[in-house]
């Protein structure tokens, strides 16, 4: 099998890879022609791929996420790499590939990150804490396995909503160690449930948002969380007014810092703060990690990275 | 009984008033004496006051709000009215006066304003609307039949909240009948919860707001509204992830327009935006209305007005 | 007759139409080739049409707006429907069309809107701000009975400027009856004017704005109407320096509210404020009902309104 | 006579100084005592000035701006020199002192600059620029010889107005050399209009702003010199609509360059592009002369410059 | 010796602390009177003080930073405690204190501080970057031992400077284990030499700051640092052009991210944002923890924190 | 030879001309072939080409800057003109041609243009200001005699950078004579040195920008400016922290004069200041005198001007 990283102008390439996406669009041809745009995908990276000889058949044929085998050309276009299509099938079981073996996915396996994120959960003294983050767990269901974190500004892979709370817990242990002061309780279910409700927010599947939903465009992660941490206090009769449940619900409200990010109160508590802070770190340095990791090898400069100020990214060359 | 917006430079004045805010302070001279700063108010107006030889027992016998009785003179301070207090003493059951008649309020009945709120409430089509506006209504209290709609912007005073839902849903009927396409169920409904959750934000008495509570600071007024209605749902059994609930959750949030001024999500339905630019008019017009009709006889141009971009305002002399 | 928002994919249609823009284009075929790029439009919407194989006589024979007789069948492209045409010919007087009836129009008959404005005006007591009024209305002439209110962001539409004015006369109505603190004369007259000089800002030919005029690029319809009135009462022998004159000129410049709207001052008198609160809702509101009305029916979701925050609006299922 | 300018701490002074500004304020004692708070002034710099024992005659007597005779004694307050006044009368006849020998003033005499400015006009070829002009000075009658440019900004002296037009216009002259392209007659007819409605915009004497007028609040100086434009072209016939007379207005209306510091469109043509670069390059530089040059010999940074970003300007040793 | 932190109203103390602020005023009586105004200092908190019969003796006696004896009275104005001084006179040897056990200063001694940094710098393996740092130490000197990292933001106290770094250093640590992609050198040289201009552009003594410097107003930390390397570059023979130099001064550079923070580039390599984001969670944290354990216990609301978007913060009662 | 600035629809051109631009695209025909996209230009202007029949030898042949032979006519595409090539080859000796004619350039020779820069220099008094400017020269080489200013905003062309300081250095010499109080020697080495550093930012052949370098995207030239002056001072032994090179380094960083255009520091002294006016004074008439010059005859409006506030400009009839 041939990594898409690996791929260079002019080879010839047979194999199988995941369709992440898939357009029918038209050449400016007169008149024009139907064609297949599609995005082929495997753990090493991604590359457009055209199919210009797309029969009535294959236009229904091929959606995404499946998993295709095609023969084809490496070509060059516009600076970039693209695949040329000249077969294209789906994928059948006698194939013997497992989609998920072709899809980006965290470091470590979805199973040890909810372990680690239970376990934290489980971790917290105060009983009601446990309580609600389990209510929310219960809400999510088995999203918490597979889906990302975003879009694409960052964490956007398979389980990469999993890592992401996993790699801020770790920061949280560092960080309480560092200022004891701070109620490692609070914050550890600010860091379980700052996210959550992006699994209602976006529509994924297989690690891959195709869009936001109805709730997602109309509430927000946010405000959408805070709701579910109402819902866990009435439905296992907690006061929705003690200090302990406001606090969270601010942490949530809180943790973009500023309205132009979407959180209409700053933080007003230094576990607030501090979730805003670890969520930060982790995601700009994981958007920057990809950006570099991602580039080709012939490449020092990244494209722009819309999650960091639109800036590319340089890779030293270590001279 | 004189009204003190009649008050002129050099009358003695003897007579009733609401304690408004009393605070003691200290003099500059050296060593410094304590005095009381206050404000007296009545139905027509307010002015600040001086009580200069205040004793310990007076720094402890004077708070915010009471009805007390003051003498003294009126005197030009930096340009603007002030009343140097001679004798001042709390007024008592005998003195035959009530609080209430001192208070600045809306100017139709609270009885009335309240009747008006769930006459329309009672008039929305939708079941399960009326159900969550009556489990908010329950949340409220007879809040609503004294608290006003902000601490200083707009319909600050007895009542001004009620009164602001009136206003809004007469024009409400009015743009409906303009415009039938809208859904008029979530209009009054939207217009109903939207700044409901104020009464748990501010704290509040006699119309007079003396600070945010700790919910308040925490969480905001918008989003403890969406919890409201989240609570509303899961007590009475319906699914908040319906669609009517979504909109009227979308409705609240989004009813500030930015996220510069509150809203993390911006209308995407008609009814979101007809609730904003209803709530817009009536809220200006009144912080103008107040501006003009509590300025001096004497001035042509009031103090900025904080609501409406900081400007004065301009009698027109009407020549 | 097939209206346009009845388009289906791969339905042949023989019909009169529309032409709203036409533009001689070249294909990316080598060498290119030119072809026509047009759109036609009926009262029900709108639709983008390709005719492939123009000559050189057509390329020179077709321009907006023109009534049109095509023949061809729709596709579709880039997920929305285009028209792809075979045959196309100027209409004549014989096919017996009317190109008015072609355009997307007020709802209610020009004659109608000007004739309820016209009395709206000499409803005024004033007969200064009556006299100012008919000098704008000399220098307008006939164009209040076509003139859009805009290129695109709302009331983009034959008489749409004068319908806007008829639609914030009748909230005028309400607002006053509501605020009886208001004075109607100006606000009228405010409302006739603010706009007024849209139709020497904008170059319009039934109801579509092809361009900014020269005096609209480099003055603006704000500086200018203040003008007109500058004209209006030296013509007419009044004191420009009267506070009525000043007034109503401030109304004019401050309606947009703020600088980066186009007002270098901001309302001062609560006439200016109200002129600009009916202006916005009334604006406001009729783009989201253009959006939510003009949506195809198999849609949830309109395209981004510019007008409103760039935002989709959605049109609730109401289930 | 002593300068201000040369006042040291401990001083005892007597001399006729001009009253630049003077209220009657409070003392913080109990009860409080009236008092003069003043500002006196002469062409080397001003100072803030107290009379303490002001009686109820010397209340009445004392208003900005007059020439009064002063006995009192130099004080350091807060950092800053002030006199404290022993005795204060108004000046005499007979003392044989003028006014405006006191007052700060534009450094080349009021007759020459506007000399020079009328020349400037008279030297424009275009006949109707020149008509237009005539009428301004007319409208401006002989204010151009004293009025100030700006209450606080730059020019807040005796005939800054006119020394900021002839400094402009001498800017204008070379540049034009330098780039012979641009229009020297729109570019000094744009230079002589762009701030002469600032004399009705601003109430001013002695080259003192004491407030803004009610037109300049409610309209402002640049909608009012682009109305004095139309009002002079329709009292001498010419056509508004002439692209010389639109010209001319543009360039006045953009010649703040963005709709933040006041000009709703932005230059379009090179001349209204060159009048904004060179009215921000004599304001600014200006502003920094006059820092540098009004502050204390023993100090080497003024104080905040509001016209400069509000930065303390630094004066070199040149070590 | 009673800490300033368990003064309570009303309190007589006699006792020695830190004289932090010291600055002649004047009572608003007529005449004025000059007085003493005052911030009294220990390790625990500060207290605002007055000596209003100071004399002229007393005026030249005292000045920050010194050590005082002061008898006085616990009072309360405005809210907030303040002492009121009958005597004070300079302390002397023979009273035995040491001044720099008053003032508030990191946990960790300076010694240990420096010895850390200067471990971390000798464990880079670049020895270019290894002669940078030395070369810049070799410009702080001992400043490092006892200079504050800011006036007021955080970290304003004695040795606040190297406490920052090494917090900073230990993050580092922690992150580069988290995501070993990280250039280890680049990131700790980085650190440490990010701030260490302030030691120029600030004037400081015993950890307080008394101004910036003329340096540091007309450059700035930011630039003067990238020179200090440019400076170390050329005395070391090294090339200012090699990619270590460059990337070592953007990350200077580019360490407060944006603009209107001070950088005129953005992080465009990783350790560039990791400094960034380890700066501000280090930096805000510690001032989050600095308004929590300085705010009397009484309270459970902070004073607004300029640090962290001016929001008071709020210490939970852990009910 | 025909200039570009003639060519006319329809038009056959055989003769010379600048590639300023190559790239190799594809046609988006099945399957789509590689063309030439290329930029012809001349001195007077430059065309959109497109060389469709690009053998495999083509595509490797021709690259930008360098001077080429072509046959072809001249069509219009979207409403501007382009050049269809139907042979083309580079240039060759025998052609008898110099590249350097092709180029567009500063109207005054190079030579001339460094001459007068030198003499400025050499005006200098202050001995140190000089040695670091002939420092900076020595670092700079030949590049000003052919160095643009900057990619697009203004003086895009063969040796723009030395005419952009020629010309300021011609404002300066007045503006000096207008305000003596200047400092003639700072504002000349200010001037001078202001950009100098973009000779290494940008990346230049033939007064073309290809590229920001490496060096410019991580540093810019502003700092990197402050640096060279540093490198100069410690180079030839003078004191980095004396005041005269603090001010030169201020003016450097200043002259953006806010954070958002790249300036952290504020101007300071009033030579920061009039460099910053005047650098905008020459910048923005150079981009204005550009696009009028540079825009088509047919034409009354240029292409927006992106360092213009983006606005089109419109170029006078002067009927």
């Amino acid at each position: 099998m041939t990594l898409i990283q690996s791929f260079t102008e002019g080879q010839e390439v047979t194999g199988h890879y995941l369709l992440k996406s898939a357009l029918v669009k038209q050449t400016n041809s007169t008149p024009p022609k139907d064609y297949l745009d599609l995005i082929l995908a495997d753990t090493s990276g991604e590359i457009s791929a055209k199919f210009w000889d797309a029969s009535s058949v294959d236009k229904e044929a091929f959606f995404a996420p499946m998993l295709v085998k095609v023969r084809g050309v490496v070509q060059l276009y516009r600076d970039r790499l693209q695949f040329k299509i000249n077969k294209i099938r789906p994928a059948t079981d006698e194939d013997g590939f497992n989609i998920t073996d072709f899809v980006r996915a965290a470091p470590v396996p979805p199973n040890d990150l909810v372990y680690t994120i239970k376990t934290a959960a489980s971790s917290i003294d105060d009983v009601e804490l446990q309580v609600i983050i389990e209510h929310c767990f219960g809400k999510v269901g088995d999203k918490l396995m597979h889906y990302p974190a975003a879009k694409g500004m960052h964490h956007a892979f398979y389980a990469g909503l999993a890592y992401h709370m996993v790699r801020m817990l770790e920061l949280a242990e560092f960080v309480c160690k560092q200022r004891p002061f701070l109620n490692r309780d609070l914050l550890v279910a600010g860091i379980i449930l700052h996210d959550i409700a992006k699994t209602e927010e976006l529509t994924a599947e297989l690690g891959i948002v195709s869009e936001y939903s109805f709730t997602g465009k109309l509430i927000g992660h946010i405000p959408l969380a805070a709701s579910w941490i109402t819902e866990a206090a009435i439905t296992h009769g907690m006061d929705v007014n003690s200090e302990k449940i406001v606090l969270l619900q601010h942490m949530i409200l809180a943790h973009h810092n500023l309205p132009e990010w979407g959180s209409t109160v700053q933080p007003q508590i230094p576990e607030a703060l501090a979730l805003h802070l670890i969520d930060q770190m982790d995601a700009k340095l994981q958007a920057a990690e990809d950006a570099i990791s991602m580039m080709p090898n012939t490449e020092n400069w990244t494209t722009p990275v819309r999650a960091l100020e639109n800036k590319a990214f340089y890779r030293a060359k270590g001279e």
